[in-house]
């Protein structure tokens, strides 16, 4: 299995976090895309991945999964280990929703200020739409806000136990770090539930 | 278990059909919700679904589930029957992607549209942005062209079984009648899907 993405990018993050919370980061070959060259947009990456974008799983049988959280589904199934998705019809329900809210107001809304409101990937961007971007700057906050009130409640984003969500939102608020959007001061349980994120071994912490 | 929401809307459409596909719409107590009186956006409300928006499930604990794709993701774990989101890691995977690409190219590219470079919902519409609505009328276009290619070369949206994709292209289409945006007419093995669709007692036909 071959994950085609771009190290260091925030979507291709997402899924080396899975993988490395699977322990199943060796199991994977990598194939660099070269994304600032638009490599992405050229047919013969579009044939496989028609969404033009990275990460994009490969299974051995040539089926490509495009998307984080669909190949981040393959991966929960795939592998044995922790689970990111949820087992019951319930916890399976409640991650899937908080991992969308995630996406939507904090790491697509940081994404999509990064890339209508400011110069983002340079000669790549073909539509800028600066109006808009801002809107979704004003998301990605009320997103944090939102959070912080869930991480006052609960130790991890979508509950009593560490999901794909988790990733989602940290990665989001990577992604933000790096768009220049900063976090509310007064989002303390956000901030704390970061700080313990980032111990995690997955993310890049020590582990302990 | 009940369901929040608001009969003949779209996205309400969606987790009706799969109630339907499931066989469990009558297991389940339908709560309407004033959208068009601004009911969903009061504290009752948005208290349990802080997203603001119908439809919402209501499990007997208490707990409240928004998000159509994460409702599904419930009842198609909960109930018997027909299985809408695959049952390996790659069948969860295809339709986990597939279903996000009729989401954002279909059902929310129609829905950017509507809410923002039309009237919309009236006096619910609070920030409308008509730049950023027409770049969604072209996106559901070219998702139309996208899904018409993936019909020309197999049965269902998102492979040879029907799944919660069909349901989300096929309420997308229904959507775009509604906001006036055309199927393009080259666009015949998407059409030729929309009619078996049709049929189904779920989507409101007869069966044959
Ligand atoms: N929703 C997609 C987002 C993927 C995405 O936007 N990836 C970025 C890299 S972080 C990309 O490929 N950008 C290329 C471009 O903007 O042209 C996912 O979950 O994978
Ligand atoms: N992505 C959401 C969309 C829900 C949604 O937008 N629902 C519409 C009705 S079709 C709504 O509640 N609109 C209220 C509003 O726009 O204020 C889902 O999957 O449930």
């Amino acid at each position: 299995m071959k994950i085609y993405d771009y190290e260091g990018f925030p979507n291709p993050a997402r899924v080396r976090i899975a993988l490395a919370e699977k322990g199943a980061t060796e199991k994977v070959q990598f194939v660099h895309v070269d994304v600032m060259k638009g490599e992405h947009r050229l047919p013969a990456f579009v044939s496989k991945n028609p969404s033009a974008s990275v990460p994009a799983l490969e299974l051995d049988d040539g089926t490509f999964i495009s998307e984080c959280s669909a190949i981040t589904e393959y991966i929960d199934h795939a592998f044995e280990g922790i689970s990111l998705t949820g087992k019951t019809a319930k916890e399976r329900a409640v991650i899937h929703m908080m991992q969308r809210r995630a996406e939507q107001g904090v790491m697509d809304a940081v994404g999509a200020y990064f890339h209508h409101a400011t110069p983002g990937l340079g000669a790549l961007e073909l539509y800028q739409n600066k109006e808009w971007g801002m809107k979704q700057h004003e998301r990605a906050l009320s997103g944090m806000q939102y959070f912080n009130g869930v991480l006052a409640t609960q130790p991890f984003a979508a509950g009593e136990n560490f999901s794909v969500t988790d990733i989602t939102l940290f990665v989001g608020l990577s992604f933000a770090d790096f768009a220049k959007i900063a976090i509310p001061a007064d989002c303390t349980a956000l901030l704390a539930w970061r700080a313990r994120m980032a111990k995690r071994t997955s993310m890049g912490g020590t582990g302990s």
